[in-house]
């Protein structure tokens, strides 16, 4: 029998979830509810890459020979020093009879589920790829669950565009979700703030409180660039410029601009030790979200409790049902926030 | 002026929280806003003890020595390595005219904010301490702000029972708030899992649950001793055996018992490796209560996202306004749980 969570396809060690695994069975054969993807291109992480480059000292090939063991030996990429994954792009292969994702044979698609627990095989040895960078062209094929989640890519944006925001997908959709709380239940012109406003995740975040109907929404950066390039979407009521590691002055900044602490605020840099200034710029009774994976649990615990502030603290989850659709939707809506989206990945093929 | 949260006593490094200071100010004289105790034992934070106990592989001279020198270069208690710190009582020596904390001079009180960010000085070399526990007599004064909390010491109960309900107050008032919120919204018959329920904060946080309203309280507990413990205490509905580290076996096992998954999963075990579960222990729209030091941000985030889990998670808070009050109130009011409670004080005092 097949698990919802691919529970069947852990092979070691035994009883662990497949991202615990250190081996997941990636063979061919689909049970009752999985889907087979021929794959297209890898999206390494981040971190994942970063790592490896280091370690090999940008030596392409050598980059290319670990990511192809480490598949090869676990059955899924998973850099094993990040613990971090990625996603990828492919064409659905083969669907079984009792799958419930909705796929069927042909679809575009991007999984939106981490590599980390996602059996993936690799047939062409990645001759394509040059080892240079996060995007890996590869054949293979890769293995969906019952509870997997994939989303087919939409026709009207491009791939790369379309990929970008469904990887920060979750932000957006729990801000919204959040604010609307605050509205339902009858709190009156909600403030937000997001701290990281000009990144993928931020920019999209500062959309989504925005069409929630919050009344002003703060963006908070780091640097000149990011607010001008903030400044010129529109997007925020208000730009406060402001390191997210000085609890101080992120959170003096924003009670500046707002007359008080915000109802929510979305962090959303990627750095340690933006805890106490998220808590601090947020009202009492209102809600830190922390979508940062350099968030530390002790950090905002601890600080809270020594702060006495009574403020509700999320660890974001990067899935709610329909995230997609709804963060692709944000960007058709929103020039503004698909312009910042190109510009980033202009900068970033440029880096 | 005084800073609310203390930053006007932030010696090194500047710019910094008290607790991110390397050394704060601990002179005598007080602020307007300010209260200074009288210290008359400090707990150290059993994290640091241990450290400081296997450093000076039991020395109870070389292990007083060594806290008396960081408080003395700190001017509080924070052990350099686990960065953590502990609490105090002492007796109010000294009201600031404008101090909101409603305490009066001769009042009996323990500190419920962290020593880590605590202004401290030691008067009698900590004479009094033999270095083997985590109970320091100790003579000397301490400094809260005006946004520190600080609890009166009940006269009806036991201190050292008191304060082991003060140490972890946060989590019944937090259980009770998010059961509030579930009644609130409508939603009949809640189920709840606490994660670790024969321990202190476990058992108050089935206690909270019950008294907020839950239908169906499973109590989850690791070994048969602590499952007759809890068996005996009648608070919860169910208890079940399993390892919370275990994802498929803790999450089985309540299910199974529920019928379905918990609204709301508490976990209270300060084991790492706990997040997994306490995700597919919780139903679709539910929420998970993290109150463990040990929880993994990052586990706990792509856990979630790894299982296409619609759960909200939160960073258990030790602060909600009225909590100690709160759960002095249910200790008073289950036998049970002043029966738990004292047996576990019993327990530690004899180990």
């Amino acid at each position: 029998m097949t698990s919802p969570i691919g529970l069947h396809r852990v092979m070691e060690p035994t009883g662990v979830l497949p991202q615990a695994a250190t081996r997941l069975d990636n063979s061919r054969e689909i049970g009752a509810t999985e889907v087979r993807v021929s794959v297209e291109r890898i999206n390494l992480d981040a971190a994942s890459f970063r790592q490896l480059h280091s370690k090999h000292k940008g030596n392409g090939a050598a980059i290319r020979r670990e990511v192809l063991e480490i598949i090869n030996v676990r059955g899924k990429m998973q850099n094993p020093v990040t613990g971090s994954g990625g996603m990828l792009i492919g064409t659905v292969d083969a669907v079984g009879a009792q799958s419930p994702l909705g796929l069927t044979v042909g679809d575009r698609v991007a999984t939106l589920v981490s590599l980390t627990l996602t059996p993936l095989a690799i047939s062409d040895g990645l001759a394509r790829w040059d080892g240079q960078s996060e995007q890996v062209p590869a054949r293979g094929h890769a293995i969906l669950f019952e509870r997997s989640i994939a989303a087919v890519l939409p026709t009207d944006l491009d791939p790369e565009l379309a990929l970008a925001v469904m990887d920060v997908c979750g932000a957006p959709a729990l801000t919204a979700r959040v604010v609307n709380q605050y509205r339902d239940a009858g709190r009156p012109e909600i403030a937000v703030a997001v701290i990281g406003a000009a990144g993928k995740s931020g920019s999209l975040s500062v959309a989504a409180a925005r069409a929630a109907g919050a009344k002003r929404v703060v963006g908070v950066v780091p640097v000149e660039r990011e607010r001008n390039l903030l400044e010129r979407a529109g997007l925020a009521d208000a730009i406060v410029l402001a390191d997210a590691r000085d609890p101080v002055g992120v959170s003096s900044a924003v009670t500046d601009v707002l007359g008080r602490g915000a109802d929510v605020t979305v962090v959303c840099v990627d750095v340690p030790g933006c805890e106490h200034g998220a808590i601090l710029t947020t009202a009492d009774g209102g809600t830190v979200i922390f979508f940062s994976m350099a968030t530390s649990f002790a950090a905002a615990a601890l600080g809270a409790e020594g702060l006495a502030a009574d403020v509700t603290m999320l660890i974001g989850n990067g899935y709610l049902p329909g995230h997609a659709t709804y963060a692709l939707d944000l960007l058709r809506r929103e020039d503004a926030v698909r312009e910042l989206f190109q510009a980033r990945i202009a900068a970033e093929a440029a880096h």
